[in-house]
């Protein structure tokens, strides 16, 4: 593997590229039912902030979901993002997410021809992977940029994930492969670790890596340049680490930090001034909290985490024997 | 220098010293008024998870401050530790900090026959050196551990960092060089470097080297385990990240990431249930916000970000201006 382009403080990569998921990520949190102007002015405040990607949400089937429970961007309707972008002639590339058993990608991923989109990530757990590989394959083959996101590899043994991998690795019909740190239970080492694995098997196969990585630990940002340092290129990020439970990457701390000029922090201030400190005035709620530590230490899915915070509870240590009972 | 005992995320270094800076640097918050009971509990928590030191707070000068000003901890002075530690018949150990040009050290630092305290921590200024070196002398000659803790490293050329470094090596009267991010501005690629310096001087002369963090950019606990990766072995913390600005690494982050046995996050989640939670529901206020990733991305002192917040602005971008503007 070739670590002599990696990028050092100064200098830029332009391999890298700056995702944004607020909507997506954050669409946990409030159920998709982001305003109308909320996503107008994030879409612009994208463009102009020199991002290179806007996930808008997941292509969530409707035979699975009912419509009434969720807001638009569960489901990314061609007309709902369109209404918004446009035919989107812009630098920003436009994508969804489609989670394997919940999206009826034949009939809701239209062709390429026919859509803004983009790029079309397929999010998987480790056993998911050959559906995920079929899923991807036929984006790829519909025109789209393609990635898979491997979910909760803290639970997934080397051997399970090198297998996985190398599946991957196999396939014709993947750009790239995203380490996902579901639980922010990583540490800046074991990211390092594991983002040398997959650069090291992605590179062999003309492919790229991302990373989407979790707040438990206040980690997320310093994760997220770990991964960086060693040749990842996709960085996910969100407006004020809007997402569940302890949240995203900021991207507020990641434009702050990538020392390529196309990148912009203004525009995304500007945003958190008109509309996230009213979301969170409002009572919206996400980021960094005990809770979310204690499942991060743990290699925990948060919802036990959110579940203590929903019912108002402060009793830390019993939540710690609690994780430590289902460990 | 010896890499090969640095420790990894199994085993633990022997060499680890966690350090609660909780009333020193929570103080500047609060100007030092705490209650007795909250230092009664957050002493008693540092006993039973473990923590190595507690530092009660400044050794400042009567002569230059108004004791009406601040609470007693600003001022730390032996009665007032007693109050709450008796004999400290523990194995935590006291600490105070002592500033260049703002202690009587002659006069109110004692005889470590005579006081409670254990250690003596000068704080100083790249070209207070010298004088940093006279005072921690003479502690050391009064019986105590001392360090010195040299700030705004950030704004620091090398040659003159170079520089003061080997006089503090060359002194007999100085047991840990504290690495400093005053700012909160350094990546953990940064930390690193500086690390490996610091750790090199300070071994080859018998010493030992700690860091203190700040949360500008989220990287505080990052960049506190960064350090210690690289042979760093004093960890300061504070409870929640209780500290001025964007506050310090967290005290809960840190127990949970530590692998020696001899620590326990349980008390310190009580203390947060019982004292911080309250605290902070009557408005005393810190950590990360996004005029303090500013003013870490331009390596400002935070005072700006502090009257910014004061003043009730949310105009972000302005502030990225006005710190522009005094570049």
């Amino acid at each position: 593997m070739d670590m002599t382009n990696n990028g050092n403080l100064v200098a830029f990569r332009p391999d890298i590229k700056v995702m944004d998921c607020t909507l997506r990520d954050g669409g946990l949190v409030n159920d998709f039912f982001f305003a109308d102007e909320f996503v107008k002015d994030l879409y612009k405040a994208n463009v102009k902030a020199g991002v290179d990607y806007m996930e808008f949400g997941y292509k969530a089937s409707k035979d699975i979901f009912d419509v009434k429970d969720f807001g638009k961007w569960k489901f990314c309707d061609e007309e709902h993002i369109r209404a918004i972008v446009g035919d989107n002639n812009t630098e920003l590339k436009i994508s969804v997410m489609a989670d394997v058993g919940r999206t009826d990608y034949k009939r809701d991923i239209l062709e390429r021809k026919d859509s803004v989109i983009d790029l079309i990530r397929t999010a998987c757990y480790i056993h998911q992977i050959p559906a995920a590989i079929e899923m991807a394959e036929d984006a790829k083959a519909k025109g789209y940029e393609t990635s898979i996101n491997i979910m909760a590899v803290s639970k997934v043994s080397d051997d399970e994930l090198n297998s996985g991998l190398k599946l991957i690795a196999e396939s014709g019909g993947i750009d790239t492969i995203y380490l996902v740190d579901s639980f922010g239970s990583f540490y800046p080492e074991q990211i390092e670790r594991l983002a040398d694995k997959y650069v090291s098997i992605a590179r062999a196969s003309g492919k790229t890596v991302g990373i989407h990585a979790h707040n438990n630990q206040q980690l997320a940002f310093a994760n997220t340049i770990s991964a960086m340092r060693r040749g990842v290129s996709l960085l996910d990020a969100t407006v004020s680490g809007m997402g569940r439970g302890a949240g995203n990457c900021f991207m507020e701390s990641l434009l702050g930090f990538l020392k390529n000029p196309k990148y912009n922090l203004v525009p995304v201030m500007d945003l958190v001034e008109q509309h996230i400190l009213k979301m969170k005035e409002d009572g919206v709620i996400w980021g960094y909290d005990i809770p979310y530590l204690l499942t991060g230490i743990f290699n925990s899915h948060p919802r036990s985490a959110i579940k203590f915070l929903k019912d108002g509870r402060t009793d830390y240590a019993k939540l710690q024997q609690e994780l430590m009972d289902n460990d």
